[in-house]
């Protein structure tokens, strides 16, 4: 009997942070081998080039994929994620995994539960059940439907899984593999960010407090992208700290929001701005870690950051049903109104640590469950 | 204000059945203006061509496109997917509609949902919340998901609907429009089907009991396509009466059947056996009605066969939790159980109606409510 | 030093043959190391499913793929020769060969041109410099202009490579390896093939006379299809004698071919025609080297006709500028004139051998250039 | 009688300044109908965004398509042109235009090519027959052996087409529609263009001398990208005077390219350095007209500057054979070389005008046959 072989498929930058700590387990397992997919935005440097992070972390790469068609609109998303489709199909023939797991909501992880699905492979999925609200959680929802096996963050989300109709054998709460990261990062003492990376901008002071703003379209706005994070600048601008900028995702209105950011960048030459494309997943945690507060809209605030106590001010709508702890301020897209709920955060300082999302050992209980689990394709709906 | 401008995909010979209804109530409709695409398997003379049936009945057409790459594999069929999913999302960034339908459940239908919903459309779609086992039950569910207007065919889709956690107010419960053509058809004298259609084989007499045969490869049992049809086949022919067969849809596994279909009529020349591609929806219903007993996988067995109380003969799993009437026999892959089950049902005769999936007024309604209901893209989880 | 890789791409049924001979020599050369592709219409059951003819020869297939967009139309011809390159390039990328090996001049093998050398791969081109008319020979010539190694069939061939500026240094004259399989084939007894193999239809004697049928249909005439294949079966049905068909390839227009070959078939049930998917290469020059006459539109009658002497009736415009010997009666597409062309050939004979496609020794001799050439992908026009 | 469908293909930055002319000399023509397609790196904002240009000229957009694979290197080239070819046989059979009118010879125009020719369409083609060395030369070339109908800009291009057998009698010397565009745009004072468009970097004066840097990857040296436009950037910067870089086009490379040209900017922040991403094509003619030396491997240089008798410095082997004026002063990549022939350059000052592209009619010229010129896609091959 050989090895059962596990695909994971790395599609974006946020997507290895999730599932990284899964990945090594996996690798670890004598009874599980692993085969890596990434693909994606995952493969591009405007989005951080996580492949070669992923090798860096000694990772073996068994295929890439581009399947991003450029544009950055809802019309090239959609394609994207067929062209993805096309690929992965391809690959899924090729590698015969006995699993696939496919990491979260993103519009390009459907494809991969489709092509998966559809090659009557059983298919194990991180983060269903989680309510957020948007085209994120549609997908989530979707790609619940299509999975076998589920992996969800917590009881909250276990429940939702049910009412969906899954199998509650199927449906293990590992809690998040994303704070086994964390966990693991706040072990080792980073040194100063700010001298190790690169990136543009002027050289900030790591002892300093600094804010942290990572902020992506909201695709059901997509229409009303224009605008919306230039406010956000603006806002962080006048709070007169020191600001690290992560670039945006690669969501249909990326390059909108990549413009403005350029645009900003180029009339306040002497703002004291700093812009990353992307860091390493133990890195960002540092990063976040030690920042005053976190500013935008990404899910790592609620969930990373939940964990860590960080001060997050959270912008719109991209996040609105997600569970969250008291240490997140919710605003508007508004200058003023950011600029005051920042300010507040800043005042406030550090939070308690709410582990909502898992306590650190996911990773090591999804590759066990990955290597006993039944590999059976079959589904039924279960009536609550 | 313009009228609203409703896109209608037809992906299938049997998605054809399934929604003539609704398009000609759209067309009917003041306030609606229809947006045809037909594409997939449905522009394909091996599968019916119902691109020209559709033509022939007078709807105009907006696009077609050819999205299926030829293989019959699970590989080929994801792939299909694949480039429908980008099709489709040039198509609707051109045609820009305010609502897309999609219809039940097959693999391609699933690209729709995707391209629309990505594309911030309001997706309905019909036959929704109904369980049936297998990869198309999870296709279905999947599309839910995405969807933002259900259109279930009755009650018990609604109460899985609901447990999905889509919006009450969303549901509609507004029958089935296959059942509407059913309805229709059955005004009309058909005539004598075996002298007004072609098809290939030898010509049997329309006032002699036959048997239809339709089955479809499961694509859940993709693996174990061989020698499933042919039991089927061999069943019939044993039964010693006329026998019409239909040629499979174009699902993984299709191939392998036709295959074995053409082999099977090479070898027994003189059998009463008649083969046809596709007939218009109405004539279908018509063949199913004056038949002695259809027998295979097909839902329509189960769904137009329980209205008109048609004998069927339901062979393996296909079909495995679909609701169903008395009319319906179930046996598995095996020569002499389908011949008994066969021999059972032309001993039987025909049976009495049960409306379970509609009473032949979903088109009207479906239109009416189409040219009503909000446009809204935003989703959240009901729980129940 | 590793051996140098050498990636060949089959992509039809007819290109196997016009390279098997180097299949075989490339695998037997100590200095190489094939990679095999079979793709498009070659790993199609419908087009004779060459990838497992391959594989019944005993060379291992090291990628296939999907790319054949189902629909035998003009538009559906192009898609899947885009969808080809896009596959082909992934392929060559994970393989890495030193040299791409692209055969003659069918739609699809610009596809993999286009992929070889955009991917700055040397790029080797069999059958270079013919002259046919129709867009075959567009092909054939765009191929050229992008190939860096050529390896032309005769001297006439050659002439034509250096007008279109190609590098005398890099075309070599190595005669065609079709007719390699030809000489191979010659030295062995095939026994009775029409024993040997299934196909449809009625039973032949192996040793009455018998006619060959391969019409392909005229892309350059598409919108003329209809009819055409008919008139071919109604004159050589009149000629009385036994006939075996073979199926057409896939370029637009197949389905319509196809479409009127089944409706003769069930029309003219007691004829004596036999139908075939696909033989192997060697079989294939046995079936018309014991042939009466070949009838129809394909070069294998002019190319291996002309070396075995096979009387032949050629079709229409595909062929119109090819060379060749005098075993060819060229006709327009009448059924009246195809019959008197066919009782002509009956009546001649076997003709004497022409040898203006080589002389058997192609596969070795391009094996050997492969293991010594440059490899560059420099190109300069030279004047001539 | 309808008007002539005249479908052309707008692909790239360059395309559109070389069509121009052609365009609304279509445009203004009784006889004719333009359809006008955007695509590829056309509209994408990264490349300057040109279908925005085009629709501030005034132009009716028929169709934009989305076909370009993000990742900026060979294998994405590729893909982006499979990608291409099939998006353009869907709009082409949709449009069903009478004539295609492909531009030059970037990688995506040979996907216009081939869905043209594939369904039958009529296609012309300007530029052919010039020599430049490097993939473009091969693809022009291939691109010539598919179309029926040349444009070429001089008298040496129509013997090199006459050479590759083309029939003499659908070759017409038109000249270039480039230099369409340079007399018309020296027919009017453009301002100072400084303070018209925005751009990154530091302000410049409009009156004092500058240089202009235009440099593309080249692809058959994809390998070798790295440090290479660094050089340019460097030497430049020695030179001491202001410069306008225009970021390179899409090509592989480009990633790395745009990547070197971020760096250098951030590190040399108050290096007179003036970023831009596009200019309609008329100011880019002023853009060049008045600067001090032109340097990089643009085609413009030697085309367009041949005709403005502009200092160029070509670095390189991108643009190896192609004929040029005493105004270019061809160097390889090397700092301090590409600095020795800036300061000659300077020195020099402006050439004499060398009218080897044309003299600027074409574009009325083209339309003019475009709308006589016998529709017919029948070929072959002319011995010279």
């Amino acid at each position: 009997m050989g090895k059962r072989k596990i695909c994971v498929v790395v599609a974006s930058r946020a997507n290895y942070g999730r599932i990284k700590s899964v990945l090594f387990a996996i690798e670890r397992h004598p009874k599980l081998e692993l085969q890596l997919i990434v693909e994606a935005s995952a493969v591009l440097y405007n989005y951080g080039n996580v492949a070669s992070i992923i090798e860096k972390d000694g990772l073996k790469i068994s295929a890439t994929s581009y399947s991003i068609v450029a544009g950055e609109n809802l019309v090239t998303m959609a394609k994207s994620t067929g062209l993805a489709l096309m690929e992965l199909s391809v690959l899924f023939g090729e590698l015969q995994p006995d699993i696939v797991v496919t990491v979260a909501d993103r519009f390009e992880t459907l494809a991969t539960a489709i092509a998966a699905s559809y090659l009557n492979i059983t298919l194990a999925h991180t983060q269903g059940g989680e309510l957020t609200g948007s085209i994120d959680e549609s997908v989530r929802h979707a790609i619940t439907k299509l999975a076998h096996i589920h992996f969800p963050a917590n009881e909250e989300a276990v429940s939702v899984l049910r009412q969906l109709g899954e199998n509650p054998d199927r449906i293990f709460n590992t809690g998040c593999p994303a704070i086994d990261v964390v966990v693991e990062a706040l072990k080792k003492d980073p040194g100063n960010l700010f001298q190790k990376y690169g990136g543009t901008g002027n050289i900030l002071n790591w002892d300093e407090p600094y804010l942290v703003v990572l902020q992506h379209p909201n695709t059901n706005e997509y229409d009303q992208s224009e605008g919306i994070v230039l406010k956000t600048l603006e806002a962080v601008h006048k709070a007169g700290v020191n600001v690290v900028v992560l670039w945006p995702n690669a969501d249909a209105g990326s390059a909108e929001f990549s413009k403005e950011m350029r645009m900003f960048r180029a009339r306040a030459k002497d703002a004291r701005f700093h812009f990353y494309r992307n860091l390493p997943p133990e890195d960002y945690v540092h990063l976040i870690n030690n920042c005053a507060c976190l500013v935008g809209n990404s899910s790592s605030g609620i969930r990373e950051g939940a964990f860590l106590g960080v001060p997050v001010v959270n912008i719109g709508t991209r996040q609105n049903c997600r569970q969250r702890g008291a240490n997140v301020v919710d605003v508007e897209y508004d200058t003023e109104k950011i600029y005051s709920a920042v300010m507040t955060q800043l005042e406030h300082g550090k939070y308690v640590s709410y582990p909502i999302y898992g306590t650190g050992t996911a990773g090591e209980k999804i590759a066990d469950i990955l290597s006993k689990c039944e590999l059976s394709v079959e589904k039924r709906f279960f009536h609550v």
